[in-house]
């Protein structure tokens, strides 16, 4: 078997990874228990099943950028680290679609849905419904116990994966507060600009790519100054990638975002874009502006000539050029950042290939 | 400040290692995001209120039986990676609670009903029961990745740490696997006693007794055959405490029990005292007892009149001392185990006051 070549093929790298780890944990449990292997089998297909291997890309080019050798001893051990938190994000997604009530995902059912779909077609005892959100709860909570086995056993020294560690401890922690921050904010009806960025930098900035970048340079050892470097660099991009998605949610084509246009209004999402909607409407004096915004948000009956106002109302506020604007100002100062922390290449023309791709207009 | 004594006063000493890592960790993301507080509230108070500490108790005297010194560098570690598996039994019962819809925990309401409450009260946007469902998703995945923080920051050395980590690895999959098996049990309607008692393994033995123990005699660095001796005495008293406990589920007085005498038959839960009780009105052609007993499996509405008679019809098929002279058998040869292991003093009193205690007739 030749090498594997991380750098140019790092999602099949991940997939590999992940498809051993899961398959070596599957069978040790299966053994011992083999009706789980449903469970067992739900997760596997639910990780290894597309994604965009966002957040081990992020750790592995902080990995790179701070000195890491794909060739050296520790490559595959970091290839599994950065891998792991695809476990975490399987964690992170099948409680959110039980959370959000969610039927599909992916083009397939999501895993609550498709277990109360199996107790139902099987005419099992109690209700479906009950037996799918317990199936959710738990592998959910197998897929966050096996990210940190496969995080803590990556084949790398204990003094490697000690250096590691706050990046993982944070990024856990913050993710699940970014996730009780949303919630609330949503329960409370505050649609305040404030509000928006704070969900923003937990559950995208700092989950997504200043931890993952945080955890990879770590890894390699990286001093005090060049992590925080990549903080600023990260939290930029990743407020910037949120604003981007957040527009893509309300001006997207479907056929490429692969939701309908409008859901995220239809859920309620408490985005950057709608309150600076507000916002701006009750600056410029525009009730009906307001009127159609604020009825949009949360209205699961929401027509498509119905999210066709909104898109006017937030054009015509000016809220999506403000949006526009602040995508511009934090890929600049993302960009800024990136060269002041002088990683190793390619780890610069990558990260900012990654930057152009997740910012860019795409309608 | 004296030096902790440990051994004199075990739960205690957990509570303050908890009290301590909560606190830390709180304070950590409070600092960043203070509205999350409330949910940390929540964990901080379900963990700290109540319960026995039975899974840092046999991890503790696990090291100290392996030879662990309470007054060495070690100790104050040990008790760190001990009391953190209180956080992964905060996360099951969070958790549990959530799919079995109950509605009170030790006098108190479940977490979910709880934030439901509280959403209410505020009059909050959106249905209560969902802000409940996702606080108690969220604050259970929270307590389980902080057990993992709290077991891999524990001040231990690295390879002490790594010993250790086989037990942890098989401790998380194996509760989730026996959690599984046992929603499964009940919606296939399975009564087997074979079903029964692989339930019993995986959610009570080796969760409860086997892993804990397993972790604390791998943190003193025990060998094969020793882990292997721990796991057999882990094993029998492990399902023989069970045994005790659904006994005490439909006999019990409830004013020791903490809960209605026969909920565990209104839950529907698939205990070996059911399933003998099923088994035995077959074989000796009492066909009314087993209706009775059939009868009261999953039936929320049952009366204490109705308990009576299942408490009738399971003496009367001998199902109660089938299960007595089960317990026994187990006791009399988790004791050999132990007397097998030739632990380290006081370990092997302490042990056998445990199993006295939760295993003896108690109605």
């Amino acid at each position: 078997m030749s090498e594997p070549d991380y750098d140019a093929d790092l999602p099949a790298n991940v997939e590999r990874a992940l498809t051993e780890f899961i398959g070596r944990a599957g069978t040790e449990i299966c053994t011992t228990e083999p009706s789980v292997q449903t469970g067992i089998d739900a997760l596997s297909d639910f990780v290894l099943n597309g994604g965009k291997r966002l957040r081990p890309t992020f750790a592995w080019w902080g990995w790179r950028g701070a000195g890491g050798d794909p060739a050296g001893p520790d490559a595959e051990g970091v290839l599994q680290a950065a891998a792991s938190l695809e476990l975490i994000q399987a964690c992170a997604l099948i409680h959110d679609d039980l959370i959000d009530s969610s039927d599909s995902r992916r083009g397939s059912p999501t895993v609550h849905i498709a277990f109360a779909k199996h107790h139902a077609d099987q005419g099992w005892l109690g209700s479906p419904a009950t037996f799918g959100l317990a199936a959710a709860v738990l592998i959910g909570d197998l897929a966050l116990a096996w990210a940190d086995d496969m995080f803590a056993d990556a084949p790398l020294p204990a003094a490697k994966i000690a250096l590691a560690r706050p990046a993982w401890r944070a990024m856990r922690t913050e993710v699940l507060a970014g996730q009780y921050l949303d919630m609330r904010t949503q329960a409370t009806g505050d649609t305040s600009v404030e509000a928006a960025l704070r969900i923003d930098m937990l559950k995208t900035a700092a989950y997504t790519v200043q931890r993952p970048l945080h955890l990879g340079a770590a890894l390699a050892g990286a001093d005090e100054e060049l992590i925080s470097t990549l903080l600023d660099f990260g939290g930029d991009v990743g407020v910037a990638f949120q604003l981007r998605d957040d527009l893509l949610g309300v001006f997207g084509d479907p056929s490429v975002t692969g939701k309908p246009a409008g859901d995220d209004l239809r859920e309620g999402k408490r985005t950057l874009l709608v309150a600076l909607g507000l916002e701006n409407a009750a600056r410029r004096d525009r009730p009906e502006a307001a009127k159609i915004i604020s009825g949009a948000i949360g209205n699961a009956t929401l027509s498509d000539t119905d999210v066709e106002a909104v898109r006017q109302a937030l054009t015509e506020v000016g809220a999506v050029d403000a949006v526009e604007r602040r995508i511009d100002e934090l890929t600049g100062t993302a960009m800024a950042a990136l060269d002041r922390a002088r990683l190793a290449a390619p780890a610069t023309a990558e990260l900012t290939a990654l930057v152009v791709k997740a910012t860019k207009r795409a309608y």
